[in-house]
């Protein structure tokens, strides 16, 4: 079927780079993957889209009960340009929560490790005790401009805030690597759990904030809780998020960075942390 | 061997706790434990003691590469009393890294998920960039009185500098759910990665603060980043450590808490995530 000649849209670049195809019975949780060209980061894919399609797996098995509400994503090596597999197995389903193990492999090698729960979200008592990043609206802010970064950031609206991809050369230390920043996908596209899994992994690295300074750097795990249901997600439609960052520790190759990522009228979506590996 | 006739201390009930018995061949990575009644908690063991278990299974395999960097835990279901079993995979080694992959199981359900980041810590730039909690001196603070807690409380000697156990009788809505605590094993021990796993859920529900009412709850899922070496963990011996929690979000039956764990010195040991389920 040509799209161009029925008038069906092209697919949002994200929802072609998370596409599984089922192998064997649906009920194995088996699927094939293909790395996006849209999504490639420095070395292999984009860490957020990994997360991103993990996710996806359990999603779209048929044994799924609930909503996501923990992911931790472990990068265990490198992704090469190219298929991959992945299992997704629901190990424990309670009434209402499940649990999932889910690993990607390329051939023998392990790529990534990952764990999610999902949960039937109830009604219940409710309050935010995080602050929400004041932000001057997202429209008065000016688009992204030029495209110098790796590919997969061209699908991705960033509007900095405060604490801006640095300038590298300068090498004069900053005391802290806060990043606020309007982020939505590019194009725009309805939020989701699959596309906020990967929008929380957008920050650069909190190392270059406070070093001005290259250093090779990549993420070694990563956890997201979610914390609206599927229905405030899909209300945000394709709306900037606010998002935040900032690294708690860096020492021993490594830092640790806190997230969390709002809609623009201040619901908290989610919060995230992981663990970077930097090289000196 | 009779310990009292060799002079030997009787074991720390930590080590007692997290004690294993490999089963085959110690290449296998199945273990074999018991949960401890000195750990239990309202229902089923203490979580922290869970995660230092499993964390115990993977120190103790022979493959083990470099030390603890970030371990993530699921509970998935109560661990009855009695023994259980532990399989600790090392899914993929990298020249400085290592991917586990941890499940706790009772005949054929399983308890707990886990996976788990070892590394070989390098030396590099560091700068810790999260504060230190002020406090009083931990000898400036009375000793925990009485016993009215779960059976686990017993094993750690906490004072409190702000957020105290509230009284849940009160009802009286409160507008943040801080907790700082000097907190170590009793009796005293030595410091390592298994003991400081457990410390980091040494923090009750903070849905108790918030609303000074009870609720049942319990944690879902557990992360934990190790920002120190065995070296550091090793010299601070036996000392209280300060710790902080705090809630971000509750709503939809769950709350999201963010902790750090620090020497008496200022260095921070350890960040660590959970989210917890409550009823109402």
């Amino acid at each position: 079927m040509n799209p161009h000649a029925t008038g069906t849209p092209a697919p949002h670049p994200l929802d072609t780079a998370v596409q599984l195809q089922p192998l064997g019975q649906a009920t194995e949780g088996r699927f094939r993957g293909h790395t996006s060209p849209a999504y490639a980061n420095m070395i292999g894919p984009f860490g957020g889209i990994t997360a991103a399609t993990l996710l996806q797996a359990a999603m779209q098995h048929p044994a799924r009960l609930g909503e996501p509400l923990a992911l931790t994503v472990n990068y265990a090596g490198a992704v090469a340009d190219g298929p991959f597999e992945i299992s997704a197995q629901p190990v424990r389903t309670n009434r209402s929560t499940q649990h999932w193990v889910l690993t990607q492999s390329q051939g023998d090698e392990v790529c990534s490790t990952a764990t999610l729960v999902c949960a039937t979200q109830r009604s219940t008592w409710s309050a935010t005790e995080l602050g929400f990043p004041g932000a001057p609206a997202v429209d008065s802010l000016p688009p992204p401009s030029g495209h110098r970064g790796p590919a997969w950031t061209r699908n991705y609206d960033m509007r900095f805030v405060r604490g801006p991809f640095p300038d590298l050369s300068q090498g004069d230390e900053q005391p802290e690597s806060t990043t606020t920043v309007w982020v939505r996908d590019e194009p725009p596209r309805t939020l989701d759990f699959v596309a906020l899994a990967a929008l929380c992994d957008v920050f650069f690295p909190r190392v270059y904030l406070r070093r001005r300074k290259f250093t090779p750097a990549g993420t070694v795990s990563f956890t997201v809780y979610f914390r609206a249901d599927s229905a405030t997600l899909a209300a945000q439609g394709g709306r900037s998020l606010l998002a935040q960052a900032r690294g708690h520790h860096f020492g021993g190759g490594f830092f640790d960075q806190a997230a969390d990522l709002w809609s623009p009228d201040g619901v908290l979506l989610a919060t995230s942390h992981q663990v970077v590996y930097f090289k000196e």
